[in-house]
């Protein structure tokens, strides 16, 4: 079990991370923490959608969000450190 | 661990907050209260269907609600403060 | 925590409120029970769906239910009191 | 908490109850049992489709079941008695 | 509570019964053993599609199982005994 | 409660099996092991897709995979053995 | 219950694996670490989406990830060793 899941999340936080969400949306921020369910917060969070930039330009464009962006553990595909 | 997600919902009680659901709707309103599931309990609610206003501007008209909405913790997407 | 949202359930007692379900139906009646998983009882309920009126007139006339209508928690999106 | 859900379940053992599912069906039976995950047992049971009879008779043409139904609770949507 | 859902479930092991899936699929055959998640073990299993014959005669030809088939309770709608 | 399902599956282990999946896919292989919930673990898997091979041969072509697969139990539909 | 699926994820720790995703997405990676709940920890991954490469050469080009990317668990499908 070396690398465990939350300890890579633990050694992860203060770094720039990806967030894929099933619904297909991602997001980029600074992880600012985190529970035992996955529940994220994120900080400089920046929105995309999924799709390829080459067919669809507009969908790709990153969305700015608020300061701090809590993500419900249960909605994540994966988390990229 | 630090920022966690439930410590950042208690430090927003009485801030305005913006809550995307997984059905697609985005509520804005003043958090109220909230549990240990993230269940919410929003006030001066407006909510908006997540589609771009320039695309279709009736769809992101704002549709006010109640006094009080609460908000089951397992339709959240995220919650931006 | 102020205003958690089982106390604010609590506090809805016999008062009228609106239930909104994931499959898109509106439920309004008054709230006569509760328990923690948010299930709850509804007398005097009238169904509707969540289509815009304007739209679709049909769709909007409420439906009348039975005398006491319980409805599973784990389809609500929201309650508005 | 006046009228929990598991109260007026209890109170409507014996009776005439219909049951919505999030597939669209509908149960009508009368209610001979249940437990605390709102799994349920119906006796007599008719299930409809759940569109509008006006517009489809067929699909409202009700279908005879079995002696005894055991309902899994967790396809509920609501109960109304 | 008389007739809780397991012990119905109990009273039919050696029964023939009509499990109906989430998926539409219907089982047939006979309960050989169940437990407090209502997986279910079935025997001399025939399967159908949950289409009416009369649309579509090929879609309700039932095709053979093998000898003994276990259902997970979290795919179950319904058991008709 | 003769015959339950985890029981079943222990007398199982060793034998050629066929596992249905949420998502429609067929794996058939010797299961190896399994744990409480029902994640298995499948030696000389071949996977098919659900698809009649009247209709589609190509969908029916088995495809190899690895030596060992693991199945995570909330994607089962059934195991036949 | 020889060769439980964690002890099989234990002695694949360092090993190549493929991971296949409710969502038709397939991860190629080595496996870091992983949890109870097959979270699991991949390095040097590689994600394809599921098509057939004959049909859509560019849908299996693989797109290259960070160093460590988390998977949360209640996304698999199966994990190929």
């Amino acid at each position: 079990m070396s690398g465990r899941p939350l300890d890579v999340l633990e050694a992860s936080v203060g770094d720039q991370v990806t967030v894929r969400l099933k619904g297909g949306e991602i997001y980029d921020g600074v992880l600012a923490g985190y529970d035992q369910h996955m529940n994220l917060v994120l900080e400089e969070v920046k929105e995309t959608h999924g799709s390829d930039p080459d067919e669809d330009p507009d969908a790709a464009t990153p969305e700015e969000r608020g300061e701090m962006t809590i993500i419900r553990g249960d909605n994540l595909v994966s988390i990229s450190a």
